[in-house]
């Protein structure tokens, strides 16, 4: 399939030109696409803008206006998916949950068309409270109130410790909770 | 939000241009989307992209390039989701399934640029094999090799009556099973 994928750049140059969303280029026939204040996740991993979208608790019925593209080419990666969010702006923890299942996304953000800021996600070298120990034996899965807590050993392939019973967990178990 | 959707034409209009899938427009400054082959599936219910998805067993973890956008204004419906898959064509009962949390949803073929079908999804008057009955005493769910059959009884909201107990099942007891 012929498909060349913008990078980010071309993808946030979009909320340049006016006001549409959605709309027809009569010259061109051409589908085109803008965003005045939201988000673009770009560089999502390819296959996993659906668990982004999970992550950030969006499943369209609540009326969020969203896009989201899957395993489009791209330009760094050879693949990726992209996912666009209206009127929406990420929490650190939700960034950091991003960052665990795609650690090469960037996060545009962009309000009245313009982008305001634009950051490469950064997984910290200790996740807190974020994941549990999948461990059922593990201190924090009993009653008593601990924060869990995880040494980032590896980010790709990922590979977590946890700081109290030592289980490796790997982006498979992380999805698993989200 | 300043938010215009294309209707179907619109959308479909943008395979005709050239082979790019996304590119920059860069006279405009815009984010362009094209199909070559493939489905797009429109006025789809509000919210429902996801089910859509789920319904055609696609989550992106097979490489399958899909987009999907939800809660963009609709000159017909107000409001609407559409899903755009490459490179796959519906069977009728992927078309069934969708009917019925979509009715009015329309499934446009691309092949080469071109729309080759564009219809309206229909759902018929009874429904064999596709669900299960939600009456665990219903003969269907026992272990006997019965097909099961509901007539449907209202479109919207949807109301379907199985052919065997008479149990009145509704969109949300179809949505749980796919």
């Amino acid at each position: 399939m012929p498909i060349v994928a913008s990078d980010a750049d071309s993808y946030i140059e979009a909320s340049r030109s006016s006001r549409s969303e959605w709309r027809l280029s009569s010259k061109d026939q051409l589908y085109v696409k803008k965003i005045r204040n939201g988000t673009v996740i770009d560089h999502i991993e390819p296959g996993h803008a659906l668990d982004v979208l999970h992550i950030l608790d969006i499943n369209g019925k609540r009326g969020e206006v969203v896009s989201a593209v899957m395993n489009v080419e791209s330009k760094r990666y050879v693949r990726k998916d992209i996912v666009k969010i209206d009127d929406r702006e990420l929490n650190p923890q939700e960034v950091d949950k991003i960052a665990l299942i795609a650690p090469k996304a960037t996060i545009n953000i962009v309000r009245e068309y313009e982008v305001t800021s634009k950051k490469r996600v950064q997984l910290p070298q200790t996740i807190k409270g974020i994941i549990r120990c999948n461990n059922p034996s593990c201190v924090v899965n009993a009653c008593e109130p601990v924060t869990s807590e995880f040494k980032v050993e590896v980010l790709e392939p990922l590979r977590i410790r946890c700081h109290y019973c030592g289980r490796i967990m790997g982006k498979d178990d992380v999805l698993k909770q989200f």
